[in-house]
C-alpha cells in the first residue's frame, strides 16, 4: 500500500547555484544536505508539506545523474512513493509483469531501504519506491 | 509563501493505458477525471496524502502537451505549488529576475487560478503556480 510521496527528485549540474530559485526566489528551506556515495551523488532537501524537494547532482561523470543530464539536461528526474512493506510491493508489481530496477530494496538517503522501478513500465517516469 | 506541493503532472499518450500501471499495479485510485478545454488535455486525478498525481493526456496535436510528448516522450511534465497569495508570489518572482510564462494568474483545472514559471529559471524544471 502506497502511504505518501517521499519526495521528487530534480537533477542539477550545480547544487549550490541550483538552490537560488528555489530557496530565494520560492522560498523553500533546506533542511539538509548530504552525499550518498553509493549513488554517486550529493543531495539537498527541502520540504514541503508532508513531501520534500530534492535536488540532486551528480559527484562523478559516470553515475546515472550524470548520464541523466548528459541525455536530457536538467529537470525533473524521478518521484519517490513510500509504501508500507517495501518486499512485498516488489514481489506484486513483478508478478503483474511490472519491469524492476532492483528486484531487492537495497540502501538509500537518510538510512532508508530502497529500490526503483523501470519507466518503460511507468509511462517514462522513473519511480522509486522505499519504506517508512 | 508555500503552503504545500498540489500536484505532480506526467504526460500520458494515452490515458486508459496509462493509469494501469498506477492503478492495477501501484494501488492508487482516480478520485476524478476531467477535460480542460483551455488547455487541451485530459486529466485523471490520483491522490496520495496530501498532493496527487495528475495524469495529463493531450486532445489535440498542438498543444503544450502534445508538443512535449513529440520532443521527449512521456514522462514527469510538471509539479504545481500551492501559494497563499498567487497574484503577489508572481511579483515578488518578477522582481527577483525569474522568468514567468503567465505573469497574470488564469484559470486551471478544478476552478483554481494558475500561473506557470518558465523552466529555464527553475534548471529545466516546468513550475505551476496555483492558489489554494
Amino acid at each position: 500500500m502506497i502511504i505518501k510521496l517521499d519526495h521528487i527528485a530534480m537533477a542539477v549540474k550545480d547544487l549550490e547555484s541550483a538552490l537560488k530559485p528555489y530557496t530565494e526566489a520560492l522560498g523553500l528551506t533546506v533542511s539538509k544536505m548530504e552525499e550518498i556515495q553509493g549513488q554517486q551523488v550529493r543531495i539537498a532537501y527541502l520540504p514541503i508539506g508532508d513531501t520534500e524537494i530534492e535536488l540532486v547532482e551528480p559527484t562523478t561523470d559516470d553515475s546515472g545523474v550524470a548520464k541523466f543530464l548528459e541525455k536530457r539536461g536538467e529537470g525533473l528526474h524521478h518521484i519517490c512513493l513510500e509504501v508500507d512493506d517495501l518486499k512485498a510491493t516488489l514481489t506484486r508489481l513483478k508478478a503483474q509483469g511490472v519491469r524492476l530496477i532492483d528486484e531487492e530494496p537495497h540502501d538509500g538517503g537518510k538510512g532508508k531501504r530502497i529500490a526503483f522501478v523501470h519507466p518503460r513500465s511507468m509511462n517514462g517516469v522513473l519511480i522509486e519506491l522505499t519504506e517508512g
